[in-house]
């Protein structure tokens, strides 16, 4: 883990911040089913602007940390569900900032990424489509939206799914494909041609605007609002794709690790059948089991962000650490709750909530099999180049 | 599987009930989030009762299908989550109903249990107690609330957790310590003496009235309401538990037999990476661990009713039943969320929630730890035994 | 499982046989590492020939138990890994004895079948190929070895490889492919033109003979020795497969049932920090885990027994036995090993072996992957049907 | 991982030794059931002596390499099971190497330790005992075989097994209590007081001398013969502990890296159902997982061995590293063979006895339950200082 001063000192004020001021926050009505409301995170933002801990991974001087740096900033921010919305660590916030700040112009900067990186505009990636249309999900290649020049604009139609945070963002990122490839569109919202058909209801419940349907109906985007060039939006995808993973690692960790400590905490002073629970092996092999997995996740985090540091985009590695990350975590969160017994399965602690985030991280950002079906192809071709 | 053919026509009268009149009801708002309201209950129970198909274990003549034929039906009763609140074969009613039958005095009967299987009343186990308590959770003789004789009245305190329904139910069976050791009573509810506190959120929202945390003070039940003899209460538990046990299983197989048919449609539906997703084996081989696995739950079910219809407590079989199923049920639930991936976590199909149900299944009616636990102490005790 | 006095007489005297007789054998140095002697095979045959144990699955009318009572017969014989051997219900020979039974003439009965029966011949089965040459291993139609009429002789040439037994062996059936399609043929062995060139290493060490890589070289055999009619040779295999396949789970069920014996004796015996292994929850949930396995192994082999006894082929059903019952059987063994520490990596006791032997079966008879591969197809197809 | 030039340079050449000189002695039928024999062993130590690769992870001044270059050596030399028998590198001599680097005097170095450091002698450590005689298995404090002093010679009775390497051995690590507690002495061997009742058949086979059975019957040994201070023998233990944990760890992994190669390459080549079989997600999937799998075992041990280097005794840490690592060898070895099919589980590659040998180590060194019982502990006490 790199053990800078700064890096050290950021964490331990985001940690400090979390555990103090964040937590007592899990209990407030206004988490809600389908995310916390805006105005909760709001009022979380300005402790944390004032905490000094809003969006600490990137430094006043607009520098980026390091993604291993990130990891120990992340990690510590994601000790509760709620804690990156009060950092502005989220996703997919974090993932667009870094996009933006890898491939925006510096108009589109100051126009779109400054007031999401203030913590002031919440943003969305309009990338996956609905299953029911045949869209792209886990396949880019299936992308059914389209985008035609229209003079100096670009006509975009579609429909998108799963789109995180749709509902009260004001900053868009369109993905879609014209003759010459994917583009990629930054668009301001609400836009009346981007019309959210409903907001799923789905098993996680951290993210702010939860996961939106989307209908996009002959939406207009001024040509300087494309991102980059055009035909290059699945390398822009890319860019983002490692480190968003990555991010996602960080902040389930943080959330498993706080989920261990409950468990803990709770074998610790229920007894059953005599004695602590904790001293029941049944119930301390589990916590062992945990805090074995827990520094695995940990290790592997720290060693794909040390690629992507290299300047790899880290495709294989991101793939090989979201699997074994997010695997282990469910079967962390699936310990906690059962040791915790009838507790485990209420609202009473986050155990429960933690559960369900991590069983929904296991599908998005490539479901488990994804990320092994393309290992799987690396591993061959690695065997066919040795042999050539 | 039994196959006489009055079994069989009640069998396939519930699953066309089921499969045509309750699926529909998925989508209903009414459905909750603490369990399905009274008011859908009531709707579902008359077209139950229109189709012959309401407690539909219990035949006209007030005798009990065997637990083998009982499997048979409340597996298709529970091809939706709804169908067993339709048909009244849902815990904690049917456990109960069964508990009476056996136990109850006849003016018990007509009071108490003729209500519940005609299915207009909903009843309520009161037995585990809250964990902060230090109180009854799996090891039962920890339990802390208390009854003691007042002249031809008992007189009950304490406070008692995770009791399912007992929002809106009219029917209680409280359990409670005196001197003579464990007691059960019968209660019309609501009391104003036992108090609901709170409904907890539960990760769960299959049951009507969800899961209450309640305060007993100063409870008085006549003598007369006593079920069966003092002290004897957990004697009465142990002939309610197998076959509660048992019809959870029943149940919770049907509502992942009916999870499988929908990841199989979608895998057979959904494309990616130029094929479907069935002809991924990632795909594949999950549903073909699905089939294996629903095939040895229905095959443990029957052992365990086989064991239970020698007249056997089953104690030991029910556990074993108990682990066995909950546990595949989960990595059955867990494979259909995975194979329909991002649909997999919405709740547009049933999939989503019967994941939810089936983890707390495998925490309510003993843990799984606690079920390895009490065989463990078996192996033992034969071991020695044979020894001997 | 089946009750008739006569299966439960049958049973009982092959388990009081292997326990009695058999076991003793196997400290017996000509056990070997390619399998046991067939000396030491004669010596306990002839013991069990007078115990009435031999070939206690068919009748001496001839007639063979169903599929649901040779699994109670099999089961007890496989108490000892050398218990199949001395009783003849061992591998590949009590699947030829089957396939023969169905398929030869009277003649070929007479000739081949009859010494097998008897217990005085062993036999081969010659149908998988080297992998180095591309042969026919999970994939029959992938087979190299080939036959051509030649007068009324028929001519064999190819490579086999995992041929059992074929060491030692005095009845051949060998697979070739003609014109017309797969053949199969009855050879007296040894033969000359059968020249086997190594016995693998391999990682079990129960069957007499190991496995064999041959040469089949210009192999003559008369045209009467054809088994059925040409071209037949896959439909014969498909006879053959699922009932053999079944009888390896019988086998090593029994195995497993003894290991977990064994284990439950040193758990309850051998003392660590301050109790008795059995005692350490680590160790109880093990073998607990074994006794809930064991229970699912039975009653899977018991269904699919039933099923093949309708008349069925009964492909989709054996291929999921194999699946659950290997892969429940190697985690018993495993379990067992590891609740006897480091006794149990040692051929101290039988636990280490049926370890190695489990851990061949989840490969013979078709690898786990081929299985759920098959399994996916018929889901799939299914789906389709009923769509349709 | 370090990366310093001459660690890097010594990996090198260790890795060349290996794949070049020492993979083909693999088919040397001297390589034996219970362990490969000492002329082999000197056969390949002289190649390495001459390649410059003997003892790499001591240098000619005598000093050690830290953990975390051990690591990366002695992963190298695990490339084969022989690889470290040829390099000095392997158990019990090397974990002895470092126990008398650390704890031995300076004529004890020059009598006992120099031959080892040469290659020209083996080492034996008597600690572990008889599970008939319920002597010390994982839990040392059970130790029976005693010491006492009579003049200034030490008198050792006592009863040993599972002594890795006795058999051959020239130098004994012997450990017995006193009255003043567990001791620790250094023999020369063969010695008559210590005789190898037998060499135990167990699954692994590349230890030279095999896993012996001894009784010491009234061994003597001069008083300064003694390693360290009398009573002290636990705590010398637990200095050799963690790092031979560690190496055992490092050997293993280079033993799986080696079998994932040969699994990759047969995938890549042999096909079935019309493709390779790497092509096969089912096939494609374990390698994937195998892939993941190897690089966290390598960062476990890099993390575990960074502990190690900062002077801590490491327990806590190496339970957890073995507890990962061994387990998750078992799975990259059980999937090696898998892919492989029949094949596999032939002595035609090293894979099956990776098996095997990953098998024996989830036991040897503390089974994983006894680590998680310790692990388990730790947790308590953890929670129990911070509540205080």
């Amino acid at each position: 883990m790199p053990d800078g001063d700064l890096i050290r000192e950021i964490a331990a004020r985001v940690e400090a911040f979390v555990r103090d001021v964040v937590v007592p926050y899990e209990r407030d009505p206004r988490c809600g089913t389908h995310g916390p409301s805006d105005a909760l995170v709001r009022e979380m933002r300005e402790k944390a602007r004032a905490a000094g801990v809003l969006t600490p991974h990137i430094l006043a001087d607009g520098s980026h940390l390091t993604q291993r740096e990130t990891a120990v900033v992340l990690i510590k921010s994601g000790l509760s569900p709620l804690g990156p919305l009060a950092c502005n660590t989220m996703a997919p916030d974090e993932g667009n900032m870094y996009l933006l700040g890898k491939v925006a112009s510096a108009e589109q900067k100051q126009r779109f990424l400054a007031p999401i990186q203030q913590g002031i505009a919440r943003s969305a990636f309009f990338m996956t489509e609905p299953a029911e249309d045949g869209g792209a999900g886990s396949d880019p290649s299936m992308m059914k939206t389209v985008c035609r020049l229209d003079g100096n604009h670009w006509v975009i139609n579609g429909r998108k799914a799963f789109i995180t945070g749709a509902d009260g963002a004001k900053v868009g990122i369109v993905m879609a494909k014209s003759d010459e490839g994917a583009c990629m569109f930054l668009v301001d919202l609400p836009d009346p041609a981007i019309r959210i058909e409903r907001i799923l209801d789905t098993i996680d419940s951290s993210m702010p605007g939860g996961h939106a349907v989307v209908t996009i109906d002959n939406l207009r985007v001024s040509a300087d609002q494309m991102l980059g060039a055009a035909g290059e939006g699945f390398k822009y995808a890319q860019v983002r794709l490692s480190p968003a993973r990555l991010s996602h690692c960080m902040r389930w960790l943080g959330a498993c690790i706080r989920a261990q400590e409950i468990a803990i905490a709770y074998a610790c002073k229920r007894e059953a059948f005599g004695k602590l629970l904790v001293d029941h092996e049944g119930v301390g092999f589990m916590l062992a089991d945990n805090m074995i997995a827990l520094k695995q996740a940990e290790l592997m985090i720290d060693w794909c962000a040390g690629v992507l540091d290299t300047g790899s985009l880290g495709t294989v590695e991101s793939s090989m650490a979201k699997v074994a990350v997010s695997e282990a975590l469910m079967r962390i969160a699936d310990n906690c709750v059962q040791v915790m017994g009838g507790t485990g399965v209420t609202g009473d602690t986050i155990v429960e909530q933690v559960f369900r985030e991590v069983r929904a991280f296991r599908i998005y950002d490539g479901p488990t099999e994804v990320h092994k079906w393309s290992l799987a192809k690396k591993i061959k071709r690695d065997r066919l180049k040795a042999q050539a």
